[in-house]
């Protein structure tokens, strides 16, 4: 049994997707901000922590990349979950379809709001009302006695505070998936391990990166993310981010790889060699 | 004069973005969504629209970047600003300190919110509490009768609403800035353009990726950002969001460029070219 730190409450995205991960039988902590989950774990008070890192529509999250130069920790493995939006009520004795009827406020975070605007559209008697995130406006469901408040929210979120489904993928957009990074003190070692994620940085010169790629693609490496970002207080010179796959066989040579990239490369650091999540897109 | 559509209420931090970039002489007016800034361009309705395209913490905005999928717009010039948080209140007779004091309740949009924990932390009399954005904080402040409420906002919807600025620079961190660009229905064609950004697809195999960088480094060309993304529907292929400056004397060479690129890649795509805006990281 591990302690697991998420961020939010019971029933957050991020507390769901580690349950999904990692089962009911841990003792699962939230956190009070990003920076709280990585703290947690790099002063060993957790044995894991999961940090959202990528979203399909809303792309990387830099402020939890930055939190791998700020604290010593790695990545032992990922996932990859759709987001999925259900609407969440009070039990009672009436049908769903009287129940849709009579739901006047729907609490969520307004980036969840936002996403289900075409549900709105076609129910617009119901009031979209902002809340601090999905698990707290289950949360204020759940602890009202208003038979005509409403929450979006996680389907965990409506196992825990014993919610009724009102009704289930309302999000305009099905193909919003987030990637879930699990993080921890030690350097992980899984010998399954298939796929490596690094950070370095060039000098902006015409083929600096071409020089890079050049050592991935000698080895026959698979890239499966690269992206490049402005360094604070270093006009013309970029961080980039890099994920690439190996077959686990190849272990040994990845050494040759990290010394060649290290070679045409300011700095590399390694967040992390870890077993591929399944990317279901 | 030109109608220029933003997201959000006056004040929103697109709207304050826009009045920096084209003054105060220009039709403003606000939209639901991102979606409905790059339909009325589309449609002929305003003349320019302001969208985020990718922000220094929270990375690209994928959802702004597809729509240049769906309709058809160009880029017709960039715009870094830096995020600022100021603390509004109604103006009273009151000093700052007795102000600061009095206060109970902060409205902002909970992203504000997070950005100013250390705030929070140093006055911790005053609850966080969330609104759907920082307009309509201010928006609320203003309208209220109570006068232990504030918001979270910009400078500008200080002036808009009337309301005092009691703190300034409230934000956990100063390099925080957005990255706008400013949408025309027509192809621009501006002789100072110095930036093009680009959208490409490459067989995922390795090499193909370097094959793309090369044609940038034989023209002597700065690449400025590169990105990659899983295409739906598509495993294993991956679409790039690419920038690269040159210099206005150079232009018709970047025919040939493109030319090169076409070569070697499925399908670009160029979102604009423009003005590089001026980023001061």
């Amino acid at each position: 049994m591990s302690i697991i730190v998420h961020i939010g409450k019971p029933g957050s995205f991020s507390h769901a997707a580690a349950r999904t991960q990692y089962g009911t039988d841990h003792t699962y902590i939230g956190c009070k901000s990003f920076e709280d989950v990585f703290r947690t774990v790099a002063e060993g008070n957790a044995e894991i922590g999961v940090v959202p890192i990528e979203n399909s529509l809303a792309g990387s999250i830099y402020e939890n990349y930055d939190m791998f130069d700020k604290y010593s920790v790695s990545i032992a493995t990922e996932q990859y979950l759709k987001v999925e939006h259900y609407l969440l009520c009070k039990k009672s004795h009436a049908t769903d379809t009287e129940r849709m009827r009579e739901m006047i406020t729907v609490y969520s975070h307004p980036k969840a709001l936002e996403q289900c605007r075409s549900f709105f559209n076609n129910h617009d008697w119901m009031k979209p009302t902002v809340a601090i995130d999905t698990a707290t406006s289950a949360y204020q469901v759940a602890s009202s006695d208003d038979m005509t408040v409403a929450a979006i929210g996680s389907l965990e979120s409506a196992h825990l505070y014993r919610l009724h489904v009102l009704a289930r993928n309302i999000e305009d957009d099905i193909n919003n998936y987030t990637r879930f990074v699990y993080i921890i003190k030690k350097k992980a070692d899984n010998p399954q391990a298939n796929k490596c994620s690094l950070q370095f940085e060039v000098k902006h010169e015409p083929g600096s990166l071409v020089r890079v790629l050049q050592v991935l693609s000698a080895h026959k490496l698979n890239l499966t993310k690269i992206e490049s970002r402005p360094i604070h207080g270093k006009p013309f010179e970029y961080q980039f981010y890099m994920d690439f796959e190996f077959d686990p066989k190849d272990r040994e040579e990845l050494d040759t790889v990290i010394d060649e990239l290290r070679r045409n490369t300011h700095i590399v650091k390694i967040l992390g060699m870890y077993k591929a999540g399944k990317l279901d897109i």
